[in-house]
């Protein structure tokens, strides 16, 4: 096959970059409103880049550091030399993502407010056109850097037989991934930290004990809390996201070259199609942008459907593009196989409604627990935590009938010979490609989700300008929306992280080969006295050869830990949360108390010094929990080796799943019972049951926006980390 | 082997009652204090034995259902004749474990109470000396139920092998396992949402809103709060450790009968070992019960030593005899056999002082916790789930730790071959004895374990009944130390939950050679053409022939559904004990509403209806988390075959274990850090920091004391109803 089919990659990455300049620059052409709207978002926006630069300045050590080690073991022969620059790239290009999103996020967020003082369309447009930059950077980033790592590797890799070379290509590729997951971590532990801290903190003492509403401009906490909502939802999302998109793929083309190893003419193919599926769902992404528009004196419910809209139609036409990509690339088993993109979309789209139906106040759970709210904090806690926990079952069968489809559907549903060594590979291809599938149309799922951010930072200036109630209004409505779309946006991030890791924990056996081979092992002996190629042993073989079953106690050992590491990263994000916001608790009282005239609004408080509470609290605390995530499957893998490595990547992706959907939907919940109150009901604002439901949102922030989104990302860098480490596992290990 | 050695086994059961006999009679021959204490001692034995009654009703019409479904599958050929009648002893004797135990402690409670009126010591000796009747008749009637079912079996089994006929027996045996995990897990949901509900609700009308302290007469719910106290932690108690007792003892005596098979000298002794390690365990109990005495002017420090005088001597001996005893029954690898049951030992306590360094207020953790209560409950919460979880890496550590070492130092550390066919067997009997090693003692450290609920309830009576100030004292110091004692012994049930577990998973795959013996299917054929007679095949085989790898998509699919049953059934258990104490408010507010003079101690409140909402609401909640933890392994087995039902159990095993962890120790630090504040720390009582410490107290109720301690069967019923239902898996499964 003629490299022809591969351009449109690169295409598509051209597009994607273009339209979202084009885009940004649209944007920048509007107002900022008046001169106080302007002051204000400028805070924001300072605060923001001085963060991240803090932030990027850790992670570049970090990096450094990493370099190092993978440049030791490329010498030592652990690893290919292409290696650290592919971690490098990765970690830039991802870090680039999330500093553009968080560029024209804060550019735009008082813009959003100014169009919104004319009309709730126009406040749309400009807030949806916005979160569309950061869609449309992350997919054009993440489809550029594989197009030219992919024709630097096919230029550069040497090998006489088409087949390998692929393989090598692939699985070096697959190491950017590592780079782009350190990245996202940071990113997201740092801004989830740095912007529950400075929420956390502002609503203590602003809510609680002040008295005076969010985003008052008498709260020294409150430019810090915007601040957050940037670096946390925007970069960090960002990151996150790029991660999962890169990782899908190319989890896809690695296990494509394998699976395809015996049939020449198909493999390239296969290596390409999940970048094709990409491709063409930035150009329906872009589509679908353009779709969401509606009337000038549009309301809620058009808004919403609007939305809708743009992201239905791009899931719809990918679904059918699907079918046609894949016959036209020659698939024998073409129907079969897009039947397993499907099962990814419809996994992705199920998950969102169940995210939906257990945290939006339209329905009785999120209900229930504003009813509890009525006999106090305790039952709230208990209520939301129960209901979060029930919550993981809709999730859960999604991505197992997902799992099981996507597996058996490019099998023609053969259930005898499903794991048969022909299969196997086919079947996990299948798998991948379904990841693909929920992240093809990432370009508008992504804007739908950074839109809420930038609304939410717009009723902030909105409020601190004192701003007319009606634009308040209007900005707390597109706020609202933003919250429902946040929810699916979720479900969406915390599904294909799954299905990723999945295809991670498979091409973690691809690497495993490679290391062999390169360690000059090209056989493996069974005990049986049985021998097979490693080149050509299929995935089965190995699980064999290192014994990966439930019966073998590295394994079991392997599983203890990593359920253990989800919870033990959850309760170290926790608590760095608490302590930081403690932090700015005491600030922000030691400012009422000794700036006179701040709650009477004649004296200004010290912003700045929030900021830097916040930035110092993050700073401090992300480093462990990040440090460990990357320590631990090195550990795993020295000590209890490939065995052990696979016990405790499926035991971290079982509860870690399991423990981020709670997290997400317990917290998703509290917030809105809490809104459920203050539009009126049980006793409205001020009433006990609403104190009651503040206790519960507060809880909740640190579930939904630090330690349950950190967890998509800890599941994805434990299997990248044992995918770059696979060399040295290999090579050598205490427990064999 | 002559049957010589085996004859200590029913010898110790009749001691271990016959001393539970000599003990309750010691206690009833005290006096109950004053007619108002035998009056509310009479109100709570009431209350508890109309509960147990109500319960036993629902439990016996679950086991009428089963024994059902067992007497068609035994028809069908798919079970032997002997499971129903198995299954039935099992759940007989565990209820009765749990209702003798309860018998006597709500017997005890007043004696204690009135003995506290002369001196710490007394109290010390009847609440401690009656916790022991509960510690002596769960092993007296484990060890019963186990000598009789062997006698029986081992005169009706025929079988011209003894080896298989060995296998046979065990087996069997192991079905009277889930038995007990059935009774086990209804008195342990149902008594964890009947305490809790009534806890609950009495602390948030009584403590919060009237402002009256605990156990204060004029409470409503305050009769109920105490007989929940018996039927969740002692008869609930009672039943989960029976059942880990006899799993333990079972489960290595069915991996014995295997790992053994082509060594008949030996393979009766494998069977027996854990038998007798027990045995002798419960002759080293009664000698450390009587080690528990104390001068007449103790004070709490010495009491504390008292106590573990007592347990750390009978663990001291265990070690010690469990070289002898595999010594003497000719063990070749005695001595590293030993070093297993030590590893198990030493787990148990290392996980118990983990437990005690994050949950008690004299360290960093709970001090912490109490910290955060400054700045309001939402932080105190935060702050409380970060450290529980957190404090999962100890006991995760310990059981790994325990599970390598006790599977490798049988094989005297044979690495290398670890995993071979003959060294498998061996490894998995190495865990499984170290779970028999944990529990050995368990006559002694259940006695510690039942201690507490008994002086909780003492105070209770001295509170209600007006005792002088100094009585109450007492009964608080005899009620902090049983607080501490409750951390030990709740390490020890949760790690003996998870290598009992692990020692069911395996025996769950000699449950399918059964099973396939049972069909007539004699040989494994492989895909490669190989074949393996089934009645010789190793683990190995299995595992290859199964697939149970983890690259097979059913696999994977099992491990989440697994880790989802860990968080679905604690958030069925949380709502449960919120929707059951929301009841139990509204009846206590109705009450201070409508029955005047209440408040001023002029009016007898209702206690009989308090005691009522809490039985129905038990009744009412238990029946759906525990129909699901029998339906889910029954529903996934006949989709998924073995391989799913394997990944089942060991992802439920690593999210539960660690999920169970993390709802103990955040419960328990809770509970801590709000006695540390009601010290006199941070404001003391009153305070607002005391007002957000209660609100953590009671979220944590329902995670220590309903839904944490429940996982612990979970994990464990899991195993036993598949190794029940291996004959259906085996026989038929969808994609199997």
């Amino acid at each position: 096959m003629s490299m022809n089919y591969f351009y449109v990659v690169p295409l598509a990455s051209l597009f994607a970059l273009g339209f979202a300049f084009y885009f940004f620059k649209r944007m920048m052409r509007e107002s900022e409103g008046t001169e106080k709207m302007k002051t204000i978002a400028q805070y924001v926006r300072e605060g923001a880049m001085s963060y991240l630069k803090q932030q990027y300045k850790v992670v570049a050590l970090v990096f450094a550091v990493l370099v190092l080690i993978f440049s030791v073991m490329a010498y030592f022969g652990l690893q290919n030399n292409w290696v650290p620059f592919a971690f490098l790239t990765g970690g830039f290009f991802s870090g680039l993502a999330g500093f553009f999103g968080m560029k024209t996020a804060t550019y735009a967020s008082a813009r959003t407010t100014n169009a919104a003082r004319k009309s709730l369309n126009k406040g749309l447009q400009i807030a949806f056109r916005s979160g569309a930059v950061m869609g449309l950077v992350v997919v054009g980033l993440a489809l550029l850097d594989i197009s030219v790592w992919y024709l630097i590797l096919d230029h550069f890799i040497e090998n006489a037989d088409t087949g390998h070379k692929l393989i090598m290509i692939t699985t070096t590729m697959l190491t950017f991934g590592m780079g782009a997951s350190t990245q996202a971590l940071f990113a997201r532990v740092g801004g989830g930290i740095y912007t529950k801290a400075a929420d956390v903190g502002a609503d203590l003492v602003g809510k609680v004990e002040a008295g005076i509403p969010e985003d008052d401009p008498r709260n020294p906490a409150t430019i810090a809390d915007n601040v957050g909502d940037n670096v946390g939802d925007v970069a960090g999302m960002g990151a996150d996201l790029y991660e999962s998109y890169c990782g899908s793929i190319l989890s896809t083309a690695a296990l494509g070259a394998s699976a395809f190893i015996s049939n020449p003419a198909m493999q390239q193919k296969a290596v390409f199609a999940p970048m094709i599926i990409a491709a063409v769902g930035v150009f329906l992404s872009i589509f679908g942008i353009f779709l969401v528009r509606t009337k000038e004196d549009a309301d809620m419910k058009m808004l919403m459907k609007a939305l809708n809209r743009g992201v239905n139609t791009s899931a719809f036409f990918i679904a059918i593009f699907t079918f046609v990509i894949l016959f036209l690339l020659g698939f024998e088993n073409w129907i079969g196989l897009s039947f397993s993109v499907i099962a990814g979309l419809l996994a992705g789209i199920v998950i969102g409604q169940g995210t939906e139906y257990f945290t939006s106040h339209s329905y009785k759970p999120t209900r229930r627990i504003a009813e509890s709210s009525q006999t106090g904090p305790a039952t709230v806690i208990i209520s939301g935590m129960g209901s979060g926990m029930i919550s993981t079952v809709i999730p859960v069968v999604s991505i197992v009938f997902a799992i099981l489809i996507s597996y058996l559907s490019p099998l023609g549903f053969d259930i005898k010979n499903m794991l048969s060594a022909e299969n196997i590979g086919m079947g996990l291809y299948g798998i991948a490609i379904a990841a693909v599938g929920m992240l093809s149309t990432l370009g508008i799922t992504l804007a739908t989700d950074a839109y809420g951010p930038i609304a939410d930072n717009a009723g902030g200036n909105a409020e601190m300008c004192g701003l007319e109630p009606e634009v308040r209004k209007r900005t707390d409505a597109l706020d609202a929306l933003g919250n429902t779309t946040a929810a699916t946006g979720k479900g969406f991030a915390i599904g294909s992280a799954a299905l990723t890791a999945l295809a991670l924990l498979a091409s973690y056996m691809e690497e495993i080969r490679i290391g062999l081979l390169r360690l000059g092992d090209t056989v493996l002996e069974f005990a049986d006295g049985n021998t097979v190629e490693v080149a050509k042993a299929s995935l089965i073989d190995f699980m064999n050869y290192f014994q990966v079953t439930l019966m073998n106690p590295k394994v079991l050992a392997g599983i203890f830990i990593g359920s253990m590491m989800a919870f033990l990263f959850c309760g170290l994000t926790m608590n760095a949360v608490g302590r930081a916001a403690q932090k700015m608790v005491e600030e922000v009282r030691r400012q009422f108390r000794e700036i006179k005239g701040i709650l009477t609004g004649e004296a200004v408080p010290d912003y700045a010094r929030c900021v830097s509470i916040s930035t110092k609290g993050a700073q401090h605390e992300m480093l462990l929990p990040s440090l460990l995530a990357i320590i631990i499957p090195i550990l795993v893998g020295i000590t209890m080796g490939v065995s052990g490595v696979m016990g405790l990547l499926a035991g971290g992706l079982g509860s870690g799943f399991v423990l981020a959907v709670f997290m997400a939907n317990s917290g998703g919940a509290w917030d809105n019972a809490k809104k459920y109150i203050e539009e009126g009901n049980l006793g409205g604002k001020g009433s006990d049951a609403h104190k009651a439901a503040v206790v519960g949102d507060t809880v909740g922030d640190p579930f939904k926006d630090t330690s349950g989104p950190s967890l998509n990302i800890l599941i994805k860098l434990m299997s990248m980390v044992s995918i770059v480490m696979a060399g040295l596992t290999v090579s050598w290990s205490l427990l064999g």
